[in-house]
């Protein structure tokens, strides 16, 4: 496994606070978790891929203002890091009040200014 | 965008032998695209993450068995180079006897060796 501890907890530690804000709602702290620029992807769960922070910022705006925002129990956290990036897999478990669901997720993340920030996000349900 | 101009190059190459490998059911070529490390995952649609050069290995083998391998027409490719990491969007339209369907797909690589191979693949189906 590559990358010091140090960083590979500050991936997961960044991970965890990105499924904390949406649970949440919070979007200030999900905003600042993503590097704002025009690199950045998102594909939520049966979506075609979002590109740049202004397409992804407006998708989970629109998302966490719903009032019924599902519950994530986060499981199988695997995170490889490669110098400046890591990249980061775990099964997003949700529970609403209609639908229990688990999802696959691939989480990118990019060392900047001595913060790990999300540069692409891949969402996929996964078929029972 | 970062990287230079021969490192984004390098990665759309072996991107398009990805697709190409699997089109043409070239499993050597395949397997060659790949790190052969325990690192390595792939989400297959509709799947969960498989974990380690063993399983996914696995997984190609069986589905490039298939006589029926889907065409891809690979659109709207994009690249981002940081280090010796990479990662890439696009959306795979698949075209087979019985059904068309477009796939959106995160690809992340890793240059080692002077090659730059893939680490994960993460494929979802975009709802119509």
């Amino acid at each position: 496994m590559g990358g010091s501890v140090v960083d590979r907890e500050a991936v997961l530690a960044a991970n965890q606070a990105f499924y904390q804000a949406f649970e949440e709602g919070n979007l200030d702290v999900m905003f600042d978790l993503w590097e704002h620029t025009p690199r950045v992807l998102c594909t939520h769960p049966g979506w075609p891929a979002l590109h740049g922070w202004m397409h992804v910022a407006e998708s989970w705006r629109r998302l966490m203002e719903q009032t019924e925002r599902p519950q994530f129990i986060i499981t199988g956290q695997r995170v490889e890091v490669v110098g400046d990036t890591a990249w980061l897999s775990c099964e997003e478990n949700l529970l609403t009040a209609n639908l229990n669901a688990t999802v696959s997720a691939l989480n990118v993340f990019v060392l900047g200014d001595g913060s790990w920030r999300i540069v692409a996000h891949h969402a996929s349900p996964i078929a029972r």
